[in-house]
């Protein structure tokens, strides 16, 4: 992104700042966070969105809330930072990146212990700023990978947005594509819109437009027939939580997606950091799936689309099992069809 | 329907009377066709639609459209309607209803021809309440076999609207629905919100809470993981057009619907009268499918939603192949794994 997503403003005493993405494609305005309960809200209304950016926000929202932390005693401290890291912890459930910077952040304040606190918080601020920085490196990585997988002339499909808006860098899904268009391949791309919050068309399509690529928009449910008349010649996405086994958590509508890819005979990838697996959860059904509120099914532009007195279901996220992804493609490397023997093996290095 | 969705009011010289569509479920209006250029606009933008009462619309327009004809002669009563009928075949081109209600009154005409014009006027107008009446008949003989095939406690997923708003009586697709609750059996339905115009949510679901039905509302891209949940006995939808051979033309994400629900080993059902078939088409990628304004997908109540220059496909149909329908529920009877002979059995009683 030219305009970067998330970053820190002004040193160990500035502040986060964030694109709300919430007012995305109609106003490119900023959210600047000096206390927790902004970053939280930031998160848990995804003005700040997509697995690794909510896992920098989390680790800068971290330092944000220990920052100000007044006393020289490492037990006190501590205190306070579980303080802000549990808090933290509840504003969304699912991308695992959150509890794995938060968990970084943590290991970090105890492998500091014994240095001063003023020390302790420098530490904890170039940690939460290399988090960044990694994120940066690995989207460039993955894009590198995935672009191998594209031939020249390419049609992508994608959902949600796992672009520059959803990690501190270029993307996940969108780094491939972006890598890709870079090396010279002319990619055309459509873009799923994603209900019920629209991350397709208002980030997805904004985002790719501003990069100068072809982009078409659909609704969701269009996915099967724009397969069946050969307009697509591979789909990726991004991922909230992968399981051991290489079950992928994403936006709701990706297993549907997968689906009908399959059924088309159609490649389907997954782009993700390695932040994004969780080897303590040994297959999808263990991941856990947000719900949210009816309130965003019901209603559009403020305007009430649906009758006053009937139920919703709100899930934000389903499980892609690993059987459906044709390879999922990391920093680190690709894992081709993957199971838990190849996850281990790229993660681990075992085997 | 308690409230007729579409009827004529005020004998050979009234009007037709429809519920505008387009401003459910916040405000119940009606719209009153005088004039056929209103009737062609009402069935362009959705006022009245369903595959069923489109048919219904043509028929009745069609009698706005010559019951004016200031003419004794045959030959010019004729260039009149068929003046009418063929501007009224340009509304809307997948929904075979259309075609099919205008030929009839053609038919009609042309089996009249010897009589005067003020008689032959007579004939069509009640050819257009005929029609209506045979629509209300089949929707019940629908209902009844649907019925049939749905146990007790059964929970019901369906898309778009293909109910009592639909057609002229109480439906297709929610015919079948309707009649297992009368006869006892306690049923619970998914409704699919349905873009880019919400049919779903905005009418089924508004349709069935009239009935009493336990109704809860989805987005389309949720589809798969309710099904992997557990939560979905069968499918049943309508249809706009089924070919020769049983594949069905029907809103868009139909197609993908079927492809889900088969992954899952769930039945689904196409409920359609025998008025939508059209046997001159051999199979599903004869039938037209209409493309819609670009404007039904990057704008939500007034507001835009997707960033300007973004390219758009909103097609408005898609083809569910013969293959993934479990059965089509007509008022004849069921087909049961549909292909051209079961077609041709049931419709023309040949083999």
């Amino acid at each position: 992104m030219a305009i970067p997503t998330i970053e820190w403003e002004g040193g160990k005493d500035g502040r986060m700042k964030i694109i709300d993405q919430t007012l995305l494609p109609g106003e490119l305005k900023f959210l600047y966070c000096d206390d927790i309960q902004t970053v939280w809200r930031a998160i848990k209304e995804l003005k700040v969105r997509g697995a690794p950016a909510i896992g920098i926000a989390a680790a800068m929202g971290t330092y944000v809330g220990i920052k100000g932390a007044n006393t020289n005693n490492f037990e006190a401290f501590w205190k306070k930072l579980k303080e802000v890291t549990d808090y933290l912890r509840t504003s969304r459930p699912t991308a695992v990146n959150l509890f794995w910077a938060l968990e970084r952040m943590e290991h970090a304040a105890q492998a500091y212990s014994h240095e001063p606190v003023n020390t302790l918080k420098e530490m904890l601020f170039e940690e939460a700023l290399e988090i960044l920085e990694e994120d940066r490196d690995s989207s460039k990585a993955i894009g590198r990978f995935g672009a191998e997988l594209i031939r020249k002339g390419s049609t992508v499909m994608t959902y949600c947005n796992a672009g520059g808006l959803a990690t501190g860098g270029y993307g996940t899904a969108l780094a491939v594509i972006y890598a890709a268009k870079e090396s010279g391949k002319d990619i055309k791309v459509y873009a799923c819109e994603t209900r019920p919050l629209l991350q397709g068309a208002r980030l997805t399509s904004w985002e790719l437009l501003q990069h100068g690529l072809d982009v078409t928009l659909i609704c969701d449910n269009m996915v099967a027939h724009v397969m069946v008349e050969g307009r697509v010649d591979l789909v990726v996405v991004g991922a909230d939580r992968i399981a051991a086994n290489g079950d992928a958590a994403n936006k709701i509508g990706s297993y549907g997606l997968a689906i009908v890819a399959q059924e088309h005979g159609i490649p389907f990838y997954v782009a993700a950091p390695v932040s994004t697996f969780d080897l303590r959860i040994p297959s999808g059904s263990h991941i856990p799936i947000e719900e949210r509120s009816a309130h965003e099914v019901t209603t559009l532009g403020g305007q009430r689309t649906a009758p006053e007195g009937v139920k919703v279901y709100n899930p934000a996220f389903d499980v892609i099992p690993a059987r459906l992804i044709t390879a999922i493609i990391t920093e680190k490397g690709v894992i081709k069809e993957p199971d838990a023997k190849k996850v281990q093996r790229l993660l681990v290095g075992a085997g």
